[in-house]
């Protein structure tokens, strides 16, 4: 957090220890400061100075000999990848354990194991870190990403290196409709915390929202999870944007059976309007939740990549929502403020018929967004319904604003 | 229903002569001693002590000689049914006939007919029967048949015997979330009746319900008519039975063009969550109204299938409905109740796949349950969402329920 | 206006200039006296007096010698119909300007041109006409015309001839359920005047409406444009007549993007329920906007089909609405009111199959009537449930109208 913070000013908050949040209590920090698994011929077959993933994450102390039988139902390796070290946790039951290769469990001798992690639980904090950049209107949209899973890339580093992007794009944006509130938290128990102290207000004025996650992985596309109402802001953009070839995305329908921090922020107390962006999608390459989640996996040029297609689609969606024409009562007279032709005539000799198209469609456009925005059709749906895309109606838009014929509703 | 007040408690109420039901007067009593139709050659062509179908129904007295032209505007029979004594009523207008087999109205000789009629109309009572057997919460299901049609076995007895059966079976249940309202009273006027006097605490508390009518019959599905709304419970609870192979039937669209005692529950007024339930359906076998429609054609074994198969039907809306997380915000903690694997690895040395997908697959549905239990989704939707049946989700919502995580939605 | 008035007795309103109406304001009137452009050659190449189109509507007063090519930039033609002057308007852009047959303005040699308009601009006033024909309820069906294209026939004189047609037909009906308001205005300002005038009182009353345009055009069909909301009365009524073959019609979707004065009726601050119904479209034929638009072109004889047609379009819609039972409890009796057969019997032997078929689905119509009419359905939607039209249907709502059992719902 502290390293992300000189990149984006978050501010960082601490929940101590046997604090409860919702159905949750925080449990007790864990401190480990090493942890070995010495052979009877002296060799170190896991250790966590060599790799953090050696020992099972919140494992307790354990300084003892023991036998290879009664080790093994300590030992977690993939015969399947035999050369990765799993990542293994047990947060909420007490045990000691290792990771290893399953090549290297292979090669354990008979005999006594000096197993030995040097850990203790005390009472200290969960962190999280969090800032709101403000708009025009205090209609939020809700950037989050974790800091948990150590030593990985792809399903850590990529979501928060993303988001941090994300921010220094958004804040050189020449304006800003809505507030956006950049999240990082660790997974599940971080965001649970977040919604128990800040639900309230993300209910209030969240009108969509994106959980960033597994945002590296070279050759993969985009992978969009809806969010569970499945018709928010972000959906209708997602999809439109798909539609009309602005963003390289698949989409996934909503579940609440995996996942990352859009279970909680679509639990059914708050099913927020926030859906996830991922590309080389947890569970979906070999590299998940072991050691094969390196840097050189997750790939920079790929979470540019995502970077610049996530900023489309955010700009997008600045143009998504719910407009309302002004002078709603009868057509507004275009004429006198230059928006219409004001010689009515079929006359065609002074322009060629690309302009005369380009002209009357632009006039549409204009007829189809003062008809329509009247509360009940998005931007997105008058796109649509116009067979453009809205970044095409964008300019339209604003001209309609600067006229002060229109105005962004305020849900 | 004094003879089914054997098996179920009925409660039998009465309404007096003339008392007004809606739209409706309840008429007269009729009081039938004797009735035939005595030839020119001595031969009775009808006779009341053989078969109570040889009255016109209601018929008001008559002692008279007749001769035969005339005395056929007051005969009726099957020509395609030679055999068949017809079943007639004339309720509502002052009338009299008599009904025989058309292969013996074709043998009458020319000549002076002897018609009798000794029936009377007294100041008597509509007579109804109705039990509540109350469960865990006021919402009712209501079952409801009709008595009315002398001498006929499938479009009378069965519904009477199916509800008796299936009382029987709902008294012994572990335990009851519905209460259930069994009403047996003459068709139409009857349960207009009813609803005169209950329909307020009907309207307020039934949230489904079922007519029984036409339950026998050799060899056939099945047959499910609508509730008018067509979206209750008990209208999904048959189709998802159906989809699940739980209930072998066909679906009828709701018509108030013909049909039993549901054309009152879902009169507009009412719009009751009721459908109805037959077999051999009325109209669509030879027996239909006449005399064919015997114990033989209704068949015991298949009143009992029926019944069988409507408990089944019954079992599967006490899960059917909406029930509500009670833990909505963030997700539930489920390791510290024993409801999630506690070391959360992908390490799958100690499960073969088939154990580690019904763990997963358990797991995915207790989260889908907790998810989409907010009140806007019924359990047959979650059951249909997570791709099996409400019958298979059941256990899942009896151990949330035990859990104290969720609850039936009290309407 | 006064012409129209003697036969159909119009109010005639009038609007000051400088009104302020919506976002528009009423202009000065333009008086036209005389205008020609005289030719070197002492040829008169456009007269007011042979062709009031010859000068642009609106057109200010000029009285100077010109040069051809400068002249050039104030003449207007049609390259792709030599023989036609245009109709050209520049109301909100001050202008002078001639129109006339591309053929004339290739013939103009080089010189000196004298161009004369005696026009003034005066403080005038915008008219219009209207009449609010009662009915049984204060329901409104809006039927709507304009009156300011100069010389054309087809866009201009068939909408008044139509609407004058169809108010002698109203005005002559044995009963009428609804109000009937009929409008004459200057198309687009007129209209928005009128809404500004009694906007409030039509958004409480109109059910349905009608703009009335282009209504003659010999061998066209009518065509109807759907209302904004496109669920409407009106919508359901003419889209049920074309399944039906009770008028003949094609159907566009709505769009605000062109067409007549249902863009201000369905303007987002009113949404009114009205189509537009044209028969040789705007836009769709050579003559529109030009000399070739004449009385020959429109045809009188069509003009009488439309008004036909859409007099049956109307009556249909006196039935197509929201009616109630007034007994919704149980059925009606309906016995007693000699709407059911009394003798209940499967007895065919006094009815040929084709009787029956009748007798039984004219009860079936009644029995669909009286529970469908619970607010929720159209008459339209009933009738199309029992697979009739709804001129079919309507005898039936006049029978149970007639026995107190079922009354036109007031919005």
């Amino acid at each position: 957090l502290a390293i992300i913070q000189e990149y984006v000013p978050l501010e960082i908050d601490a929940v101590p220890s046997g604090g409860q949040v919702f159905d949750w209590t925080i449990p007790k920090e864990w401190r480990i400061r090493d942890a070995y698994l010495l052979g009877p011929d002296g060799r170190k077959y896991a250790d966590f100075k060599r790799s953090n993933l050696s020992v099972v994450n919140y494992s307790e102390p354990v300084d003892t000999r023991i036998g290879l039988t009664e080790l093994k139902g300590h030992l977690h390796s993939i015969p399947s990848l035999p050369g990765a070290i799993p990542y293994v946790t047990s947060y909420y039951s007490r045990y000691w354990g290792f990771c290893l290769p399953h090549r290297t469990l292979e090669q354990m001798p008979d005999g006594e194991y000096h197993a030995y992690i040097d850990s203790e639980f005390v009472d200290g904090n969960l962190n999280y870190g969090h800032y709101v950049l403000s708009g025009e209107t205090s209609q939020e949209v809700l950037l989050s990403s974790y800091l948990c899973h150590p030593s990985l890339a792809n399903n850590e580093l990529s979501g928060p290196l993303v988001l941090l992007l994300l921010y220094r794009r958004i804040v050189g944006w020449k304006r800003r409709r809505f507030t956006y509130r950049f999240i990082l938290c660790p997974e599940t128990i971080g965001s649970i915390t977040y919604l128990a102290q800040h639900g309230a207000t993300l209910k209030k004025n969240v009108i969509s929202g994106l959980v960033l996650t597994c945002l590296g992985g070279r050759g993969s596309l985009l992978s969009y999870k809806m969010s569970r109402m499945g018709t928010s802001l972000i959906d209708k953009t997602v999809l439109h944007g798909k539609r009309h070839g602005m963003v390289d995305v698949r989409v996934r329908p909503f579940t609440p059976t995996g996942g990352s921090d859009e279970r909680q922020y679509c639990s059914p107390g708050f099913n927020l309007p926030v859906g996830q962006m991922a590309r080389a999608v947890y569970g979906e390459y070999d590299g998940y939740h072991n050691s094969l989640d390196t840097k050189d996996f997750m790939d920079l040029s790929t979470l540019i990549d995502s970077a610049n297609q996530l900023e489309g689609v955010l700009q997008a969606l600045e143009y998504a929502g719910y407009f309302i024409n002004l002078k709603p009562y009868g057509e507004v007279q275009l004429g006198r403020r230059n928006l219409y032709p004001n010689i009515n005539s079929d006359d065609t000799r002074s322009l060629s018929t690309d302009q005369k198209m380009d002209n009357r469609t632009q006039l549409n456009n204009i007829l189809m967004i003062l008809n329509y925005c009247d509360g009940n059709h998005s931007m997105i749906d008058i796109a649509e319904m116009c067979g453009i895309s809205v970044q095409k109606i964008a300019p339209f838009v604003d001209l309609l604003e600067h006229e002060k014929l229109l105005t962004l509703q305020v849900q």
